[in-house]
């Protein structure tokens, strides 16, 4: 053979082996992450998934979604298969549970624990909506909030009664006046951006500009986008929602029964009506005396009622709200001992969500569940007991359902 | 002056010295004391009240009642005090409370805390209502139960797996063959013979013989005794159960809401389905695994349903109702260290009972509790969270009636 003739079949050769060894390192599958409630899914969300996938360019969309708790503290307004499968259904390819435990938490720990499940998963970006869609000014917030100053002022403010948020809002006010530190999305992505920074320095972080500002609006007329908290709204009073989420959401939707904190008011007498203050006490979220506060309320006639009654100026809605959630759930204080994510619990996924698992698994530092039962983790029993709790107000057996087939 | 003038003079204030040391000290005032729990009274109530009164001539007649759960385990179907005021306004004098860790228990420690409240209030006599109405074949029949043999036998029908009533029934036929032992108020009869001998042998027992046998019966035309069991029914279902009772009780349970254990449905979803088998385990009555038993239910439609469930041979009907009243109620078995009556609890009474009361307070081995507040006693404090509980079911806020005056 001419040596001619075997240099160029070996340079063939070697042009295909760099085209494998390109499709199986080199053309790195983009995997973008964002960080969700979906309560419910509406078409802000759609937006925001559509807008994610065309300016990333992403080939797997990964979700991480609080579970059956919000974390604002809220019973999630419909259960978390269904908000599964609206998420799979509208351009979502892989949803991760976010556990009880760390969903219902402060914003910090909210995002310290989503943002660890998307590097665990080995998500390139992570992309979030904000009210005020700059990166670059969110990104200077969050220096702000990592300096000595501010910390020092927070705890001054802290030390004069302020609750905690106040404490922070005034701080950053003196530090930094101008008002994207109010909004709440702004607050929950600077707090990504900040859990970034340790967690992994690699995944770059964007965000998208949410259409409306607002998060407690009522619905405005004429807009196709409207806020979460006016959705769950008309939704409890039985009104059609169909105008502002999307088509697969409404009919998912329809004739299901929403939950709300108020389902819990026997649950809540009868939990509260037998506890003792050791007991209370020992329940994560719990501090202060609010044991003592909590048991002297003598009755309640709605969860709202019970809330008004413990409400101070240090004890903020969303802590409230927590709380109680904690103590629906029996969860103490030393049931949490720390925010390591223990496992991936997979929701659901479609077969790029599957492939991309397939890919990770092998090197994955957490197991995977994929079948849930009773013993892998702590925080998946606990899981187990808030699905249960939680299966009282829904229309589904959302604990029988955590032992099903999961969602594709 | 004559000196037989003065002699008869003396003779005469002898005389009147020895009638009025007669009314202090030797016209000893006849107290009678009844164990009931008026769930709710009716007609045979009545019978054996007019009964009672009418062949024992007392001058008063005190009842030590049941307060929200019944010894079988059940919530009584009225709050207590209005089950106070239908004694009190059907010839009871004096209404005290038997306490929830006394009332909700085996017939054996039902029967000796309530003779040791009666004891302790001073009665000379005990008079109850049983099937037989033969109070020597009742009293045969106790001496049996406190034979070795007998406890030899039920030792070794217990080691063949019976339960505890069915081990005491069969043993009892081996050596007393009859029906005398089958009847539900034989049986408290019984006990209330054998609590007698070591609480006080001073004290002497009664019994009226019943009208109807039955304890469970439907509703039989045409008489006017029927079974509370029967009449309960009634009332759940809104039904007219004025023939049954006195006209007062009618009176005062018109438009009132019957409280079943089916109100206790989410309450017991939510304790349950947040409990911990270490937590369930520290509850009185909860033994022999029955917390994982209970645990590994994974939903219940209604109550009924999760006592089907509970139910085996060993676990009867009035103890898994039993066990459910201790894990509402959240009472450990660390919480009830013995039995002894630590307190007497009024809950209502008229002017004779005053007066009975005036007479032997200074003398009381315990703290009488007119006015009710938290700290008296562990037992009490776990009365007013059982009265917190019964409130979620309850038409009147139980709780909140704790702290008013007693009833006249």
């Amino acid at each position: 053979m001419h040596l001619l003739v075997i240099v160029s079949k070996l340079y063939f050769l070697g042009a295909i082996l760099s085209i494998i060894r390109y499709n199986e390192v080199g053309d790195h599958m983009k995997t973008v992450g964002i960080i969700v409630e979906y309560n419910p899914l509406h078409n802000g969300h759609l937006h925001h998934i559509e807008e994610t996938r065309r300016l990333s360019s992403c080939d797997t969309l990964i979700a991480v979604m609080s579970s059956s708790f919000t974390q604002r503290g809220e019973p999630a307004v419909i259960d978390k298969f269904t908000r599964t499968k609206m998420a799979l259904e509208n351009g979502v390819d892989l949803v991760v549970e976010l556990p009880f435990v760390f969903a219902v938490q402060n914003a910090d720990i909210f995002a310290e624990t989503a943002v660890r499940t998307l590097d665990l998963l080995g998500v390139d970006e992570i992309w979030f909506g904000s009210e005020h869609g700059d990166i670059a000014a969110l990104q200077t917030i969050g220096d702000v909030l990592e300096s000595d100053a501010y910390n020092d002022l927070v705890r001054r403010y802290l030390k004069d009664g302020n609750s905690y948020p106040t404490a922070s809002d005034k701080a950053m006010r003196d530090l930094h006046p101008n008002d994207i530190f109010d909004q709440p999305n702004n607050i929950l992505g600077i707090q990504y951006l900040l859990a970034g920074r340790h967690v992994n320095p690699g995944i770059s972080f964007h965000t998208i500009p949410r259409h409306k500002s607002g998060y407690y609006d009522d619905i405005a007329d004429g807009e196709a986008i409207q806020s979460a908290t006016a959705i769950r709204r008309m939704m409890v009073e039985g009104e059609d929602i169909s105008p502002y989420v999307p088509a697969s959401v409404a009919k998912r939707l329809f004739g299901r029964r929403a939950v709300t904190y108020e389902d819990f008011h026997e649950p809540l007498q009868a939990i509260l009506g037998r506890a003792t203050a050791d007991e209370l006490y020992q329940i994560f979220h719990v501090t202060e005396g609010l044991e003592h506060r909590i048991l002297n309320i003598s009755s309640f006639h709605s969860v709202q009622h019970l809330i008004d009654q413990i409400l101070t100026r240090r004890y903020t809605n969303s802590k409230v709200r927590r709380t109680l959630a904690f103590i629906l759930a029996n969860v103490k204080e030393s049931d949490v001992p720390d925010f390591e994510v223990p496992y991936l619990r997979i929701l659901g996924m479609n077969d790029a969500g599957r492939a991309h698992l397939n890919t990770i698994k092998k090197d994955l530092a957490v197991p995977l569940v994929t079948n849930v039962k009773e013993g892998i983790h702590p925080y998946l029993d606990i899981e187990l007991r808030v699905s249960k709790l939680y299966s009282i107000a829904s229309d589904i057996d959302v604990f029988q359902a955590e032992f099903k087939r999961l969602i594709f």
